[in-house]
């Protein structure tokens, strides 16, 4: 017989399925779920615990009118499945695959894009308005999960929501985890509010025995009222969104269908903003992901039986700057850890364990966490803020005023920098280079090798400035030899033969010692300088490589606008001469998802195609 | 004889007066911030109404060891008078003067640089932590506007104040304005607990009440306790503060010395974190300022006596954008206008009132107003985002994803791009060019005069992608004839003689023409272009002014670094010609505050400063 799974047609066939059905349903695509995203890897944890919620809210609404925003988007695998996606999952993340996010262009069902967290609210708030000024009649629903709701720009959109009485139906996922453990003032009030007792069943109760009691004081009557809000705030769990102006329904059971149809369908009956507090369980129905649903987060393939990784991890660069910066630690009482929700993913999970107390873990707010360092450094200690590339660009403006304009030393672990693969275009760290050498005082390290990361950490705790260093995910291609020392802008000369000058950045100089044994097998020699100083660059060696009339092919894994070639080019542009420089890096575009390696052939950023660069350069320049 | 402010001389001095002396000194620092500011202009009302708070924390802080740090930094004018800088307040804001915001380098009691809303709070956390983990004992003191309150970064600040019970003093500067009149829902939570009766005399009052309740029933008793903590709730009004995990004492009313007084000596004597309310009037003891606080925030030099400015305004941009929109809405009414506490700033004034439900002022909230924008644009609205150049930085991730990764069509009027002059290196708009020409999607205009932007609008109008045109503070120094028709990415060449080019942005395009003028006295024809878009640039214009061997000198009121020169040489780079291109725009480093004129003349960027660039290209080419 065929599974409800494999009958499902369009979005129509969830209304019309009976409780029990759905229930079913819910298992079909759960075993689903595990199934496909076992051999991808991906998302599953968070996509485990929306199932009921997903097939309640395409019950409750219709899509072809009605609009739903995913929050982060990583939870909107069920949501894909639902709306003609099924059949993909098998290319889910890869390259020309289907995305781990929402994505415009894949459905008329995705409303819109997401990938970094807290932005669900804005987008949708915007919509709502946007029904209300055009005279149209649809529902907007935004999910967002307790953890993004502690990033500050949900908070902004709160506070406008409350404001101006728009229509919009928040639902508040509350599985008390945002990657790792959810942090902060916000969760531990979300957790008192959670064991609170059922609003109206509590209320009434009250209410009736208040009434019972005779003859209560004249001066005690005036308060009576007062008292019944009191009664309220303490019952209504919600008050402070109710304070802000958005009606508060909740804690639900967010694996009940039931229940979570009743409360959207009265969600849907208001003429205000409310708020839907669920709670669900991450990874729910799947053991291995419910007892370690930050391992379950983002994954990559796995053994469904039991729950291990297919891949034995490789030696990364986060675990090398995780244990660097324990051993650091351990030398200088100043040193302190800060992430954004990303304790893991980072590598700072044993520096935690070690240094609870130097450990600060701010939850999904990465402004707060560099202006934070800021106020750590300007009194003494040594903040070291781990963070992804792509993440950090929440905090251009606390980077730029709170760190550069104070001249504060604090370090940034660029994590993640460069192409990441699989999450795609919204996860792709490919403009920091640009941004953060355009900020007076920072400056900006990238290792060749992970072997160079612990050396690069030491020295940028000698300086009593600002130090971004950005490293890629995952390993090493090759074996290359760290260097140990660095001074101020000054590069390193791999290799000084020939006319051509691979000036290449972190890994890209992996890319190019390839490229040059290819090239050498030509009977070809061409330089090799690893710039790990993206800024202050080094001029003197720039000079040198002038005076000497090399071609400088400029290499990485960034946009080239504003990137380190750009750079590089502006200051040989200053000197007026001949020199050549070419510049490769990514296009003007955003780069779409797939392994690193495919993505880096696909621009010429591999070794063949840095080869190919270098023959066509010579070629043009008649060099050889 | 001499005043208390006369022989007032160092921070000791306040610890040592009586209430009464006090309330005198008060009076005279009102007076004498009239005056100064009367002749050099700044931030007058926000000043004025934190006069007794700055007496009382200099009362019960000894800042020779306990730290303040003033959120936004422009109500750091008293904090200025009482640590040593009252005989320079007539050089306040001017080039090589004093700052109008805190600055290390001015004195060793600013203990950390502000400028933009809402970082205190995260400064002062990172301070506090510092001293816990070097078991030092001083305290930490962050001063918040309910403004600056509203911003993303200060909850998410709030947030983790809450979850590690760090000993830290926030105070809550209540005047119900950030800039202009205070929006949201977090505005409405504090007016509900502003008008809330003080905590422990009404707690007292309604528990002896319930005391003589007899005979309460038995399942009755149970409920006492809670009953009691949802009384605390309604009566305590900070309730989600102390849910969060932080004390909250208030309301308090911030002109009372002796109240403000015995708080903070109570709130330094906890071990928590502890938020004190005080509700205080923006403009205090000056009518004009009390009666108009918007006028008075940020003025220039003005009349004392009748509160009127000295200098009729000229037109401006921001009042030509804000005309020019109103009379856009008449005509289409998917526009809307969105500004993020900066209404009367951006010119949205008479829009706001023309059409209330199209205008949508988000508060201190950057963040969301740019992913609001995203959403009411991917609904079919036409939203248009005015924002100075400066405060946009606080929406890089928010540009690049949720607009350009979209390509929705959402404009931004980047008002005060470029230099602004005396609010310095906090508030130059210096980095846009930079930023927004590295993302994808975007079309980056500027308008070389004020009569060209209500044209930019109408064509920005008319894409569906989006369109970002900066233009600066103030408005023009010469009349230009403004072009009327735009073709995307196409610069209009008012000049084309000769064999040097000037490539200027906006408002330089004037000075350029004033560079033009004074080499045509010396008999040297240059050619002007107007870069008209910054993004995409003019290749085919280049490509010409390349075949005919012309040398490029861009200019722009932005970094050279990443910026549209870099821009322009990076495409030019790619055609490997000889072609000359050299660069003018500021250089690596913050830009002083000062008149803008000082501040172009300071880097070669006024007419001379052009001439003379090209007199020297001239030369060492051998042009002319």
């Amino acid at each position: 017989m065929l599974s409800l799974l494999d009958r499902y047609k369009d979005i129509n066939d969830v209304k019309k399925m009976s409780l029990m059905q759905k229930k079913q349903f819910a298992l079909e695509i759960r075993r689903f779920l595990i199934d496909r995203v076992s051999k991808t890897g991906g998302h599953l944890a968070s996509n485990l615990g929306i199932v009921e919620l997903t097939l309640s809210l395409f019950t409750v609404f219709d899509l072809d009118r009605d609009k739903l925003i995913w929050d982060v988007g990583h939870q909107s695998y069920v949501h894909k499945i639902l709306t003609g996606r099924k059949d993909k999952f098998d290319t889910l993340r890869q390259f020309g695959g289907i995305s781990g996010f929402p994505k415009r262009c894949e459905s008329k069902y995705d409303f819109f894009e997401t990938g970094h967290s807290s932005t669900s609210i804005s987008a949708a708030l915007g919509m709502a308005r946007a029904r209300d000024l055009q005279h149209k009649n649809y529902n907007v629903v935004a999910v967002i999960g307790d953890g993004a709701l502690t990033g500050g720009m949900a908070l902004e959109a709160l506070n406008d929501v409350g404001y101006r009485k728009t229509k919009l139906i928040i639902i508040l996922n509350d599985n008390q985890m945002s990657i790792g453990k959810n942090v902060g003032g916000v969760s531990k009030y979300l957790n008192k509010i959670r064991i609170a007792p059922k609003y109206n069943k509590f209320k009434k109760e009250v209410e009736d025995k208040l009434k019972k009691i005779p003859n209560i004081g004249e001066g005690m009557a005036k308060h009576l009222e007062k008292i019944k809000n009191g009664i309220k705030q303490m019952v209504v769990p919600g008050m402070f969104f109710e304070d802000m102006g958005i009606k508060y329904l909740g804690p639900i059971d967010g694996h009940n269908i039931k229940e979570l149809t009743e409360v959207l369908n009265s969600a849907k009956k208001l003429n205000n903003p409310v708020i839907i507090h669920i709670i669900t369980k991450k990874g729910k129905g799947y053991e291995f992901a419910e007892k370690n649903p930050g391992k379950f987060h983002g994954i990559g393939p796995f053994n469904c039986g039991n729950g291990e990784l297919l891949n034995a991890s490789a030696n990364t660069y986060s675990k090398t700057f995780g244990i660097k910066m324990t051993s650091l630690a351990e030398k200088n009482k100043n040193i302190v850890a800060i992430t954004a929700a990303m304790r893991d993913g980072t590598g700072l999970n044993s520096f935690a364990k070690k240094f609870p107390e130097r450990f600060f873990d701010v939850g999904i707010a990465e402004q707060h966490a560099v202006t934070l360092a800021a106020g750590m450094a300007s009194s003494g200690l040594r903040p070291v803020f781990a963070v992804y590339s792509t993440f950090l660009q929440r905090a251009y403006d606390q980077l730029l005023h709170d760190v550069c304009m104070q001249k504060l030393p604090v370090i940034f672990a660029v994590d993640r920098a460069g192409v990441v693969g699989e999450d795609g275009e919204t996860h792709q760290g490919v403009f920091d280079l640009s941004y953060l050498t355009e900020m007076p005082n920072m400056t900006v390290m990238s290792p060749k090798c992970i072997d160079e990361l612990p050396y690069m950490l030491d020295w940028a705790l000698k300086q009593n400035s600002p130090v971004a260093i950005r490293y890629p995910r995952g390993g090493d291609d090759i074996p290359l030899k760290p260097l140990k020392k660095f001074n101020m802008g000054k590069w390193e000369c791999i290799s000084n033969k020939g006319k051509i000058a691979l000036v290449a950045q972190g890994k890209m100089v992996q890319h190019a010692v390839l490229a040059a044994h290819r090239l050498k097998n030509r009977g070809i020699d061409v330089k090799i300088i690893s710039a790990c100083f993206a800024k202050p660059i080094d001029k003197v060696m720039l000079d040198e490589l002038i005076r000497e009339g090399t071609t400088i092919i400029t290499i990485e894994d960034n946009v080239v606008r504003g990137g380190l070639g750009s750079y590089i080019l502006e200051y040989v542009n200053t000197l007026g001469g001949e020199t050549k420089v070419i510049n490769l890096g990514f296009s003007d575009e955003f780069v779409q998802q797939g392994k690193v390696d495919i993505l880096y052939k696909l621009y010429g950023l591999d070794s063949k195609g840095i080869e190919n660069t270098v023959l066509r350069t010579a070629a043009l320049s008649h060099i050889f």
